[in-house]
């Protein structure tokens, strides 16, 4: 049997435990996982790309089948360096399915035999995502039971309250 | 590394070139797939369970990692006697998402180690259902691009005009 | 020019104000509309395919431009029949927008040079449907003002109160 | 201040932890909540009206600010006996909301002083369903993390494993 | 009975029809309702937080049931402070519904007796927002029927016609 | 009968092998179609409306009943400008759907005889969208199966590859 290897992409600015369920999930399923955190050029993250990775690799330090890592560029160019043509990809809402699909579907036609598969994250994550963590962040408070203690911490340093 | 077994159960009444976009997609992700036609005591299925058996059979004889089989009860029971965890679902729409969502939540509550990976099928049967396909054969036509040969052959026997 | 011709098919079980919306946005797009009451085998509807007819003739009796007609069988063998290749369909909410794009993609199929047109209602009849409305009637109440004086009458006749 | 009375209207069919999440949230933001079981002709449930009525009371007898009841026909008279023009329905998912959006207007249409208000469950009932919850006990297996030690009983029982 | 008081809160850049419709619906439910225009921070309002406050100052002033506020900050810190645990919320579509949902969910993590209720505005209001209303004076239109004189009146100011 | 014109307004920023498909259907429908590229102020897109002009120029220039044309301002003030009252708009997912019924609303407020009608481009195209296309060149990719030579060849020297 061949080694199989998914890749799950993502900004994870910050990551959150949805990620992490999701992460975990997928671990289970493929030989290898891949989280790559990606570098979008257009838009201006509030953790920088080495911070991203930083957050990775603490959170997942002691899992040797995780593997974390930064890419630039379109998904499927860094899925045929890395000899994956697995994506993992969490769905919590109807609003995230039209885009994910259209997506796949593009990542299907730059490269037909990439295939994504979407995970449901835990009901409880499922109003989950990074962009509200950092708005309750901003306006001062928190939410300690939806990240890690590092990123909670490291919020409230972005915040001005560390 | 552990074999991994993944479960594509469904209806399968009948099998359509959607179905078998799925099938062919998830056995490149597992070692084995197992494509398991359900016997839902609630519903009178135009194909009998044998017949759909049959038609499954036939349709991936010269796939080895490939399984037929049939079922009925609980998803999960099933998964626990093959000593899978994995569930493979195509997703075509909305109100797909929203329906296997809810099983795949409810089976996790069932069996908390259950995973369901959602896959898209190609765009070019994203609109396509067996109940749809019945309807046109019932209607006195036919879809011999939606539908193996075998399909279609058995559509029109059992609407009368094989 | 030619003569253009549309078709704008349905159970009209019964006849809404919502469908005479339709019917009069669809009439000025085209040279010719027909509005024509399906036949379906499977279907038990409350009032026969004749009673529907009589209600869609008299309610359109004074528009020239209009045809009223009724058919079993496939859409798409209707419109070859009535040399017309244009289908009329409203869309009030995503739960019809999904049904309604499977059932335009499958007459594609059948038929290439079908093509659907969605036309939306005006907002006030956003939310209605002929299976509300002969719920209500059967519950005893009545909304005459989402329906024709003459649909009013009959649905009262239907449920003993007329 | 006069006093304000919210109706609950639903088939409890049965009764889930979902709707006892529901119940609770919108006991405390009016004066009395009236838990009203329907009467649907059309439908046959798998607990009788009676049934129904004996798993709310004896759910919420120690709740002196919720009543439970029954009733048959339409909702605006039921609400208007009880004068009450409050409405409560929780909401799962998207395709909830569209129906539910639907029965909201046609409610207004019927009677315009009639307000529905939706109140949202915790994210863990998000997924759950009386039909869901009757298909995984039909199917001889349990969920008593979904729905109350008398319902889990009862369930047990209809399906003869009581 | 304690006096129960709701918090309605939003943008309001400007108020349309739509929200006084939501307003004069909330109103009847509590025995005061708080309108409270957000100073967002991240965004650049049309009109300036005062603006806002005078039109809906002038909007409701015979209605002494309604008070108008405006806050900045977390929505939970004001219904805090403003001895409240019920928002007030209109959904008019399916895409208004998950970030609505997303939001609740998250208010109810950052304060768990928050309880954000969903009503309906009219179904004539169901295509309204602000944000189209400002495009549409903004390219020299108008739509009278769809805001007050008032705000008629400060739209055609703020693009130059009045 | 008197000459029906429609109207195709778009950003076409770029033209895709989806707007044309959809152009192709509705050329069919009316005497005349319009194809309008909006100049729209608040957006800076890649392509000049000049460059936008040009491509469908280029891509049209044999079909004598598409004519192609640019637009600012309100499309319902173009529209009686060309004694049009046809609107064409292509509806791929549920997320259009919502955003497309908003603005089908707002502009038969704006002038009360606009008819938009929806058509659905091939399944092929269900998940493309210009700005899709610009991020897989601007990341150095290319997908020529999706836009015309012209438009692959413009896209690769606006992204220094030409």
């Amino acid at each position: 049997m061949k080694e199989r290897i998914a890749v799950y992409p993502g900004s994870f600015d910050p990551l959150t435990l949805g990620h992490i369920d999701i992460v975990n999930r997928a671990a289970k399923l493929f030989d290898r996982l891949l989280v790559a955190a990606i570098q979008n050029p257009g838009k201006t993250p509030l953790f920088s790309l080495e911070e991203r990775l930083q957050i990775l690799k603490s959170t997942f330090a002691e899992k040797p089948e995780i593997e974390v890592d930064t890419f630039s560029g379109l998904l499927v160019d860094y899925l045929r360096q890395k000899e994956s043509f697995i994506v993992i990809r969490g769905l919590r809402a109807v609003s995230d399915f039209e885009s994910e699909l259209q997506m796949a579907l593009m990542n299907r036609t730059l490269s037909p035999d990439t295939e994504t598969l979407f995970l449901v994250p835990s009901a409880r994550y499922s109003f989950l995502s990074s962009s509200m963590i950092k708005q309750v962040y901003q306006l001062g408070s928190e939410v300690p039971s939806l990240v890690t203690p590092m990123v909670d911490r490291l919020l409230k340093e972005k915040f001005g309250k560390g």
